[in-house]
């Protein structure tokens, strides 16, 4: 049987711009149709923030990058919100932010991110540019660069409209000991803003809520306050960002790390009223919902209010307050009191909340 | 509406066995169950090659890692192959494999990987297990360390079984050449092995052939074989992996970007005679075919027989042969020349011949 094998004639260098509406399964083939894809689509729509090499891995002149008696910082996230795009953001921004966010919580400045790019049949284009341009603008504001990227297509079915992995590489200075396992006793929590806003936000924009609000996902990228509050207090213990399951779930991790015991006060965590009321309507508790643009530091007491200061002083950072306090032990155990003067004990989340929250 | 957040009683440092024979939605919640699973599933059979950290990113102390004077080198892939499981490897193998070559055809020692996978509910863990010892046999050979993971669940319906995506981090010696903008005019292409295998394996795997044959897919870590041929023969120019759109379109790439013409000889490409019947079979032609534990080599003429040597002496290169030729011009074209004395042009693949081969 003859070969039937589809080819494109004529001359391929350069290539004609791309003429498909659709993703169509051609796009992952990795012949002609993958080409146009990435040179009309995505190195077009990402701009200056990805590299663009040609081979199928991309050289970075590490002699350049790295300073001196520096550790490498390597995170990577699977990325699977729905829906794509949500008040506040969308998928690109989410993945971009997420992983950048993950370097920086390890003290590390994050500077080459990878992406892959699942795509479903019959996805449509003008969505994926708008994706990429999204991304574009979360990494330009972060200050990391695109370095790598990847794009499958599966047949319609067989996904879900787009799915993005990201990994994040970074430096932090070798004598730098910011790790979950850091927290002691006498250590104050510090959150640096209300909860809740990117649950909510996401579960508008399925329809859950049943009316429209004004809340949006906080999904930003904190790398440049991390730096800030690093600057001013570098004996800060943990960074954490309190993401799938929530502030309550974040800190009965870190407890268990740094076997310590975590207190914290309710009155003072904050969450907005709307976000509040949302939660309640929907029968969700704030202390578990995804975070994306929110920080836990675990600060020396004697520098906890200069932490304040410099968060309260970052745009991303200006409701910072703080929360509770570290004790000694029992190892794992996070306690909340709440203002009648009772005491909860706050365990990691066991089901599931919101399915596909990130 | 009171909060009716699931969460676990009781102590959970550390955490008892997952009970779990399938895949769950709360698997990807980020609370009990996602610890639940990377601990005792993903940690348990990753075995030596992942760090347990326990932050969300992994420290790596580079200053014990990386020499003076090195370049860093990054690749990423999405892995969407169906079925997961086909002669000769599944997607756990492919996906160390596709990210350790990717990074080796820089010249680069490939270092450190890492993984995210994107779940469907109702997935067996039976199968995820099998598919993590299957990485983990491959990260071993390779020797490459898995630093960074991240897990995922969509609904059922939402996803196919299981996808990865992996980065890959290596080094190479900053003064190092290697790309496909290389090529000169009188350099030798040499093709590490026959074609075809693993494309005709995954059609088998579907059901496609209708018969049961002896063929296997090719899926290697090649990195070793490079080193060798790297030590013999440091000039060499281009290295490359013909994966997906097959040899046609990986030399046609090549040839557009060192601006050269390609021409090579039908005759002296290998291809195993079961996989040329399947091939013929199924319409397929074998140059267009993914393979993925094969390279192409683009060698100064003066170091030919020393690279053919060289690799012949590697049990991934023992059926090595020079393939063709590369002259000036015009950029961009690849040439066949049959046994029938008429030549063909060789384009890029243009449409799709396998979907999710890779």
């Amino acid at each position: 049987m003859e070969s039937t094998t589809p080819t494109m004639q004529g001359a391929v260098c350069p290539l004609p711009i791309s003429q498909h509406d659709h993703i169509v399964i051609g796009h992952g083939a990795g012949g002609v149709l993958t080409l146009q894809l990435i040179q009309s689509v995505f190195q077009k729509h990402l701009g200056n923030v990805i590299l663009k090499q040609g081979n199928d891995a991309a050289l970075l002149r590490l002699w350049q990058e790295v300073p001196e008696g520096q550790n490498l910082v390597i995170s990577t996230d699977a990325h699977i919100v729905s829906p794509l795009f949500f008040a506040g953001g969308d998928i690109g921004r989410l993945s971009i932010c997420g992983t950048v966010n993950d370097v920086s919580m390890l003290g590390a400045v994050p500077k080459f991110l990878t992406a892959t790019f699942i795509l479903e049949e019959g996805f449509p284009i003008v969505d994926l540019k708008r994706i990429l341009v999204s991304m574009a603008r979360a990494a330009e504001e972060a200050g990391v660069r695109i370095v790598a990227a990847d794009t499958k297509v599966t047949e319609k079915g067989k996904s879900d409209k787009l799915f993005i992995s990201t990994t994040g590489i970074g430096w932090v200075n070798r004598l730098h000991t910011i790790s979950g396992q850091s927290a002691v006793d006498g250590d104050v929590v510090i959150l640096s803003g209300p909860l809740g806003n990117h649950g909510i936000a996401v579960a508008e924009a399925r329809g859950n809520l049943g009316f429209h609000s004004q809340i949006k996902s906080d999904v930003a990228p904190l790398n440049g306050m991390i730096a800030e509050l690093l600057q001013a207090v570098p004996d800060t213990h943990v960074l954490r960002d309190p993401t799938r399951g929530g502030l309550a779930t974040t800190l009965v991790e870190i407890a268990c790390q740094s076997k310590v015991s975590i207190t914290l006060q309710e009155a003072d965590i904050p969450v907005d009223r709307d976000v509040r009321s949302a939660c309640d309507m929907l029968g969700l508790d704030p202390l578990y919902m995804a975070n994306e643009g929110k920080l836990i530091a675990i600060i020396p007491a004697g520098s906890a209010d200069l932490a304040l200061e410099t968060l309260r002083n970052h745009r991303y950072g200006s409701n910072a307050v703080k929360i509770g306090v570290v004790e000694n032990k029992p190892a794992g155990q996070v306690l909340l009191k709440t203002p009648l003067g009772t005491t909860r004990h706050l365990d990691m989340l066991a089901g599931e909340m919101l399915p596909r929250i990130c």
